[in-house]
């Protein structure tokens, strides 16, 4: 086989053999095929996609070029999530331990963040002790006993999908909708899990700022992971302004605490029950969807959630007694705030712009070796559709350098869109994606 | 300015400035660019396109990134042709002395061959002696006192365009009109003429197989040409069957001879004559093609173009002698004559498979370092549209090793399509296409 054909073999329309994509993607990783020709490779494939065989195909290749996490060790159907990110995005923190208190192991492998905030392990280090280098049988042994653990993923989690993802991230060609789904699953299905809902963000903070492309994504992912086997579903969410009304690691893992106590935003608490929900009914822990809520707001209400996750964080080395206090979370010192130039209604909070004002401040990373600042970050006290008085405070910035919380303040500001008219409310589900284990053929629902 | 944006701009199908083309090519050409992103940028390039701007800009920075050869030490309009290559192509060595012997300076470089047969460098080294090595002063030394001298292409010459078409050869991106004239055009440029005949073949045999693509291409290059400022004009022309009767070197310069001596190939003379009205007019040597044409006829009967040829040989340290008794040109002594397997007219027959069969004869390179073996070859006896009986010669394969000669035999029988009613006879000559140096439009005149 050459390499040369192949690229040809792209460009020209026509489709690879799993049989060709296995030798490629091996050929790759062990560095027979030079960067210069996948590069070739994967620019052809942003004009010409890969069909849904090709992709399968990729995915499997990339999972199975590294570890696979066997977790047959661990009793009943294993649930994992993943979002395709977005500003204020806490949720794993409040629905893992929902889900895991109702029984179902959340057995989770997560990264750290690069952009505007940290990954969920990033917050979970917020919690003074806590670890998430687990050895394996450390890692299984905890879910078998308190049904959760959440581990930063492993160095030769899919190799090939890193080797890849770092020569698409210099040549521009990140945003195809295939390549970003065989990533994302590769990693996914490497991880072990039986069960995978997806959080696919829309709107101007997300990677997919159009619903039909988040759609489409979505059910690539959907349709990948029930090939390869999993139950796998995907729900379309808001990501026009940030989730919640936290963005910041510390003033996060307050808000998700918070949502454990009952206690959480609304626009918040609509995704953690949405993805819940299908976590539940695909685990056949809830007969549909009404059923799955009511059992994740009771959970919540007897304080059930909120106790699994102090369990968690004790069994991961971390101090639990901030569940039970979130005043000790260290919060910067310098508190602006950010007030209304005129009378109004909130018209829009710009998503990306509060992230970046939160990544300035400290609170995310520019680079690899950067390191977070947990304390610094941005509280929203008026969303989309609130009014506000002139000079009245929209929002405070926690910041631990003056200049840099001004900079932040300004930012924020240009973020908010006020105007005369109530704007019509923002539905938090766009839509949800059902795979069918069987077919293969995701249903998409709209809503 | 950064690669990935450029890379970025072009895939979504935007402009690239003349500044960022310039800094592109410099910075790939000094390594600063790695191969993997310019590769992205090339496969981008082969399905967005490079606008007229966009290709002129890369072809001057290309043609800018080695030498330039400085004719003005030559009196005249210098003049110089290309060819994009086909079976049997021996149109310069007849050509440049007729050119030549009508007054116009012809400072041609050449290339070797890659593929079927040599190029004209490998054909010329046929006559005992001769060297293509020649000194700036002694070219220009040459051109001056007898109007024609052909050296081998200057290691330094478009070296950007060097590094670039390797890497597009290695990952399937040189079938790029742009990308193929600017490559094209560079060297051509670089060379100095100031009057620059291409000759762009199409038909089965020709890198561009379909007419219109031919055409396009040919109005590209003319179009860059004169947007650099050169005298420009293209000659679309037939290469569904190899050109002239012979193929091979030593036989291909024997017909070139024959050529000048009055004893061309109808169809070879055609070429020759198109070609050559183009220059004589652009030059301002004759009045128009019918003039142009008288011209080169009686240049050709008074024996001054073959006088030329051997003035040429001698004056680059070739036996002349052989000009005037083509007999003592080696060629090779296994003789086969390809018999026709039925009464009829032949169809066609296939330019690409007698080029393998003479490649694989040893009259053409496969790689760089290959030697190439003069003696060897074929003959074609009939053509399209000549009839022939059973068991009568259609071609004499020349070999200088049995087992090839035989599979040769075999290659040209497959190449030959007989029938029994007449085809209609195929014209030479496509399409010209005049540049107008000043507007830079192209004007395509269909034949």
């Amino acid at each position: 086989m050459r390499m040369y054909d192949l690229i040809e073999k792209k460009k020209t329309g026509n489709e690879l053999s799993a049989e060709e994509i296995r030798w490629m993607i091996a050929s790759y990783t062990n560095g027979e095929i030079p960067d210069y020709q996948m590069s070739a490779m994967t620019m052809a494939i942003c004009f010409r996609g890969l069909n849904e065989k090709e992709t399968l195909a990729l995915t499997l290749e990339m999972r199975d070029s590294g570890d696979c996490l066997d977790l047959s060790g661990i009793e009943g159907i294993k649930a994992d999530k993943h979002s395709t990110g977005g500003v204020g995005d806490k949720t794993s923190l409040a629905l893992a331990p929902i889900i895991a208190a109702l029984g179902i192991p959340m057995a989770k492998m997560s990264g750290r963040g690069l952009g505007h905030t940290g990954g969920t392990i990033d917050k979970l280090e917020c919690f003074p002790g806590f670890t998430t280098s687990l050895g394996r049988e450390e890692f299984i042994r905890n879910v078998n006993t308190i049904k959760i653990a959440i581990a930063g993923q492993t160095a030769n989690l899919a190799p090939a999908d890193k080797k890849l993802y770092a020569l698409r991230d210099v040549t521009a060609t990140v945003d195809q909708k295939s390549l970003i789904a065989s990533s994302i699953m590769s990693k996914k299905l490497a991880s072990g899990s039986d069960l995978i809902v997806l959080d696919v963000k829309t709107g101007s903070g997300a990677f997919m700022k159009e619903r039909k492309e988040a759609e489409a994504l979505a059910e690539e992912m959907v349709r990948i992971g029930t090939g390869a086997g999993r139950k796998t579903a995907a729900v379309i969410t808001d990501m026009d302004q940030p989730l919640g009304n936290a963005v910041g690691n510390s003033l996060e893992v307050i808000e998700a605490i918070d949502a454990l106590s009952g206690k959480g935003p609304a626009d918040f608490m609509e995704v953690v029950y949405a993805l819940g929900s299908k976590i539940l009914t695909l685990a056949g822990a809830a007969e549909n969807e009404a059923d799955a809520r009511q059992k994740m707001e009771e959970c919540i209400a007897l304080g059930a959630a909120k106790q699994k996750l102090a369990e968690l964080v004790a069994a991961q080395g971390g101090d639990a007694s901030y569940v039970f206090d979130t005043d000790r979370f260290e919060r910067a010192a310098i508190r602006t705030e950010v007030c209304a130039p005129q009378d109004g209604y909130v018209q829009g909070i710009e998503a990306k712009e509060i992230g970046t004002a939160c990544m300035m401040l400290g609170g995310g990373r520019r680079t690899k070796e950067d390191a977070i600042d947990p304390a610094v970050g941005i509280y929203l006290l008026k969303k989309k559709g609130d009014f506000v008085k002139k000079g009245e405070p929209a929002a405070i910035v926690y910041a631990n350098d003056p200049k840099k919380g001004d900079a932040a303040v300004r930012q924020v500001l240009n973020a908010y869109r006020f105007g005369v008219k109530k704007p019509d409310p923002v539905p938090m589900i766009k839509a949800v994606i059902d795979g069918v284990a069987k077919s293969g053929a995701p249903q998409r629902i709209g809503l």
